[in-house]
């Protein structure tokens, strides 16, 4: 099978690309496009790309359809602070990059690839209620969020058109994430926790009670897996799927990590509310019902503690120095 | 007020346009497009245009929207039956004619048009409850309603973010149309109704257990003037609205046909069950449940018999003799 990543050097991308090198895949082909050059993933031993490409530029959606990948798992996105602060990248990339893609794979005959497509709960707005349906509204409150929906929409109109086998994963939010802070308005879920891990202040800049719905790196990566391998017939005509999480507050988190690394490191949380940002998040679900993606076997983390474990086992130790 | 409207030609267009000018906006000024050339409508005192243009095309929507109209009502589109059909037209018209749209206005600083948006109950597919709610996912199951539920969703970020201001009016199923049988699947609805009361026959391709939504093309008419006039701060950042209607399947249809028409008319029905259009219609619920709409002030017909007096007053006058 012939594997093509894009948005390969981000952070689900290169954890996803390491774990079909370590066999989560049958892949005799790799083809990984970032919009900066991606890393070589030690160990592959089949054909390997690393392209530096950005889907929004003309051409360059043919251009990879015409290497004619198997799978393509699409992750590149511009994330929501980012897409909200600009109009036209955010629409650039999420939508018409994105559509640049399925239409190039709609104009080669007899091509019929898996597409699998990072979505985002940012689909849903209010009013939502406290647990959120498989069949509840969209009605995003970002423009990044209405890019996704739209996306979604198109994968499955274009599915149902026979154009490619799309499956759209709406994941929770990714904590803990590593590295550096990154543009998306959800990024201090991760940095309250990350940096006091490693003994480093953290701002929070909503209250305590905000409830979300999150996924561990690890299980991010299990998803992607899971939607290249399984037999898609049993969704239907329905091919966006919200994925299991575990639903915690900031508060409950905040606990977690007491119960790991104490109260020093609680301590180094300092509360600096920000309304913006507050007033994204409020658009966002804080616990799902996620019927559909359980009965088609996607597993998400046990608990919060278990969030916390992935990111101190996988991504700790390789966390870079306080500079 | 400079009133334009896109799709002046069409049916609910025409009925509209005739609204308009009898008193039903306070226009001084009338833009009227369509891809033929609209009628002049007559005894209208202000400032008229007729355009034969199609808004997919190059520079329309710039040109359109240099012309400054303070409400634009966009009825314009390919309908059901023939998006579905050519791929390339529905969405090069029902997307990007109207994304065009959207973004010529976006590209002139401190324009801020109200924009009524003909959507449709197409935006909804399986799962349905018996009864939809407001709340209801949207899953079109044709690449109509997919366009449809797609424009929504940017009408409603560009209204959040300031572009304009925007409502999306989810029409019920126009009941009866006059004149002739156009491409949409759900032409047959008002056939098996507006032949025979012209002592013709009609051809009926559903079993008569369908269930359906209906507004006549008077209801229809009153929507979107309500829409243009509506205090539109009530509607918060949802701007797609699920438009009341009567709910009655073939069978009560064919019932009301009886009660004004009698036996004969009723005989001249010809059963010849159609499986492509009975499975694009097996994907449209049939009853729902307008919450939002009805407290915004949105008014439907009474019953199934208003829907066929309202067309014996205001259509069967004028319709054509059969050749």
């Amino acid at each position: 099978m012939h594997v093509m990543v894009l948005g390969a050097q981000g952070m689900i991308g290169r954890k996803l690309v390491a774990a079909i090198v370590a066999g989560g895949l049958a892949a005799e082909a790799l083809t990984l496009v970032d919009v900066v050059t991606p890393d070589v993933p030690a160990g592959f031993l089949g054909r390997l790309r690393c392209l530096a490409l950005d889907l929004g530029d003309d051409g360059v959606a043919e251009r990879l359809v015409g290497l004619r990948p198997d799978l393509i798992v699409h992750l590149a996105a511009v994330v929501s602070g980012e897409a909200e602060r600009d109009f036209d990248k955010g629409y650039r990339t999420n939508l018409d990059g994105t559509r640049a893609l399925f239409d190039a794979i709609r104009r080669v005959e007899g091509y019929h690839p898996r597409v699998v497509f990072a979505s985002s709960l940012a689909v849903f707005g209010a009013p939502v209620p406290e647990r959120v349906e498989d069949t509840h509204l969209l009605a995003p409150l970002t423009s990044y969020g209405t890019q996704k929906a739209i996306t979604e929409l198109l994968l499955e109109d274009y599915t149902r058109r026979r154009v490619f086998d799309g499956v759209a994963l709406r994941l929770p939010t990714i904590c803990i994430r590593p590295g550096l802070p990154n543009k998306a308005a959800s990024g201090f879920f991760s940095s309250i926790l990350r940096e006091p891990l490693r003994g480093q202040p953290a701002v929070l800049p909503v209250s305590e009670e905000v409830r979300h719905w999150f996924a561990s790196p690890r299980a991010a990566v299990g998803f992607f897996l899971h939607a290249a391998r399984m037999d898609t017939g049993k969704l239907g005509h329905r091919r966006a799927i919200t994925l299991p999480g575990v639903s915690a507050t900031v508060g409950e988190m905040i606990e977690a990590l007491r119960a790991v690394a104490g109260n020093e490191a609680v301590a180094l949380i300092r509360r600096e509310p920000d309304a913006v940002i507050a007033a994204i998040i409020a658009g966002w679900p804080g616990a799902f019902d996620p019927a559909r993606a359980l009965s088609f076997g996607f597993q998400a983390d046990n608990d919060f503690a278990e969030i916390i474990k992935v990111y101190v086992e996988d991504d700790l130790p390789n966390a870079e120095s306080p500079s």
